[in-house]
């Protein structure tokens, strides 16, 4: 029972999976059963090393998604448009989809699953998050008795490699992102990676799976590594942690809508954090739940192979439902694998949320300074878990000390108005640096 | 549309179940629509914490299995019979079954199968390996595409326990598991957990699962950490490991039957190893394949919550394909979801295989042992990587040494030959200690 698969564009993540298709052998067997029937491609005269029937290959995405033979439309072309409206339309023409475009899902997921629900069909999306790990399977299939608490997760394996390599290194970050670049782990244009709009993408997407319902993407407070300084990664390593690029969902009490607190930025881990020993381009989700627990997705997060295993998942999954209803349209859909939201989700107000923070003062260097820090944060009512004078490195300025805080869990709005007062400082010349610490 | 949940036992999993069908609020929503229908348990008339009505207990398992508002069948009573003969029954009956029995898998797990298969019903096992990690359910559903190279975890959290605390604190074995035992994380008879039973139970499944083929359960080498010696996780710590009871399924080429090696015995691993960081009683487990690379999977492997997490998650998979189908029975399966072995596979003779292998000596102190050590290896073509004597510590006796080997990957057969060649030089008084080394 041979099932009809389109393929919407063939570059590193589409080759991958038209590699597996064409070579089931030791693989489940239903894999033997996709026929990869019609492949959009920018060019179809230009050579492959894919050994592709050059008959499959076209420059129409339209076509492939309007071809009867075509069950099943695989979008990996990414970017916005026209990924989404060939989404809308092979939806409307009753064909599930699978895509590994997070920017699509996550800006216009509502509209598609709506589209989707109306029509009896699956959109199916693991490779949007984590490359090759298992995570929106396991979310929607696995973990669904639990109730979510927070998903945090290491989601972008750029900044990630480029992080680790400031720690290993003591580089700076422009210098290790000029090498990332030319080693093809970072692009050309690397603004949506390492500002991270594209981990603000996908923990959008992992919100509304854990969560049951969505919240506005462009609302998620962002921040990125571009502007992270090797100091700080050498200072948070000197007290005890990691800093990695975050992603963080988290339930902030009970009630309708559900209030969560999502947010991207450069975060400092302690070293025995599951978190901490995440390296280089790998990614890492962990979910804490009641009564789950703490569990933990870990692999490769982008890459062709990894990816494209998470695209052929996904074809499968949708193959499977197909053995059971005979169709891949019109029949009832299983709600887990379909995913649809069952509940009301709301960001918070960021100001009154808790953390834990880390600050680095530049201020001059005289008695009696670090007793002034920690009178405005007692002022405010921060309590402080360590004050630390770090010895002037080369290149510091004459006569000026470093002094970095670390905060018990405070309410933003308290330790805003704690910085202030400590700016307003006449001994101190600047707050050079401030991140969340877990 | 409610479905009926019948619940086979009320201990620590069952309770734990119970506990999230009573009160569903804030999970998934096809929570609410299991119904906890009738309970065997042994006591029926003995108080329990757990606020269920008592008009749902009975003592008659046959009962619960029988009653045809009970739709799903939900074993956890654990044991190998009645719990077989309970689990056949229901699904004679036509009714699917959830189970988190690993013996009763391991060992009846084809039968139980073929009988599903002949009947329509899905017998779902999540909850049988690695407690509350998704584990099962992403090997079946998530890396089909893949071909499975190894999995290894570390998948019995009471030794894991063990291990960590002989490792943190230079603990004797036996010490530790009096401890164990008086804090509830080991049972009165250890045996199951310390002799490697369980992990071989639960390494059997998972072999099944990700190389579509079951093997022999009683022919998988077993071995546990009941004779290791505190002695050899301190000298593994300073050479850079740390001791972990691993279970291995390991693809041995191709073939048909498809080869594997499949084992459970103390293992060395880096200590930059991803299973090297699991602590206490969680679980891990790695998956190798191809095009994926390394996944991993990890979280708590046992407890009422954790288990009782995957266990609702199989029975939520249930209610959801009813949902598609309209019937819990006699419908198509979803091949993935059911997951019939589709292929042959046997067990290597491990005296084939290849291993890296630590070997502590006992000798006596004198000049020239280490290079006749030296050459009883190289004689039998095996190839060192460390040898290290270590100082006599207090207690050995006068005059003797203790020596560690590390060697490079070798075939067990001239490994075991060169092992014999050592045993009989005169300066070796024993062979104190063989473990294998990743």
């Amino acid at each position: 029972m041979a099932i009809g698969v389109g393929l919407l564009g063939l570059g590193t993540v589409g080759a991958g999976v038209a590699a597996i298709l064409i070579e089931p052998q030791g693989r489940h067997p239903l894999v033997a059963e996709l026929q990869l029937r019609r492949v959009a491609v920018r060019d179809p005269a230009r050579s492959r090393s894919l050994a592709l029937n050059p008959a499959l290959l076209c420059s129409d995405p339209e076509a492939v998604v309007d071809d009867p033979s075509v069950e099943i439309v695989v979008e990996v072309m990414g970017g916005l448009e026209p990924a989404r409206s060939l989404i809308l339309r092979a939806i409307a023409a009753g064909k599930p989809v699978v895509t590994a475009n997070k920017a699509v899902i996550a800006r216009h997921g509502e509209e598609i699953a709506a589209a989707a629900a109306a029509k009896g069909v699956y959109v199916l999306l693991e490779a949007a998050v984590g490359g090759g790990i298992p995570i929106i399977e396991p979310l929607k299939q696995s973990l669904g008795a639990n109730r979510i608490l927070r998903v945090s997760g290491i989601i972008n394996g750029t900044t990630n490699y480029i992080l680790s390599r400031m720690a290993d290194e003591g580089a700076a970050y422009g210098d290790v992102l000029a090498d990332a670049q030319r080693l093809g782990y970072a692009e050309a244009d690397p603004a949506a990676d390492v500002e991270g709009h594209d981990a603000a993408d996908k923990i959008a997407i992992l919100t509304a799976l854990a969560y049951g319902g969505s919240v506005a993407r462009e609302a998620i407070a962002t921040e990125g590594i571009d502007r992270l300084q090797a100091r700080d990664v050498a200072y948070a390593a000197r007290l005890g942690y990691v800093v990695k690029l975050l992603a963080v969902a988290q339930r902030e009490g009970e009630g309708d809508p559900l209030p969560l607190d999502v947010r991207v930025h450069p975060t400092l881990l302690p070293k025995d954090h599951p978190l901490a020993g995440v390296h280089g381009v790998n990614n890492a989700i962990l979910v804490e739940a009641d009564p789950v627990g703490r569990v933990m997705f870990y692999g490769p997060g982008a890459g062709a192979g990894p990816t494209a295993s998470a695209v052929v998942a996904d074809i499968l999954n949708i193959a499977g439902t197909r053995q059971v209803t005979g169709t891949t349209s019109g029949a009832p859909l299983d709600p887990l694998l379909a995913a649809s939201s069952w509940r009301r989700c709301s960001l918070v107000d960021g100001s009154q949320t808790c953390h834990r923070n880390y600050v680095r003062l530049q201020t001059c260097d005289e008695a009696g300074v670090i007793g002034r820090i920690g009178t405005c944060f007692g002022s405010a009512g921060v309590s402080i878990q360590s004050i630390v004078q770090f010895e002037a490195s080369l290149g510091d300025q004459e006569g000026e000390a470093e002094i970095v805080v670390i905060t018990h869990e405070v309410q933003e709005a308290r330790f805003r108005q704690a910085l202030a007062a400590i700016a307003a400082l006449a001994e101190v010349r600047t707050i050079a640096a401030c991140l969340r610490t877990l």
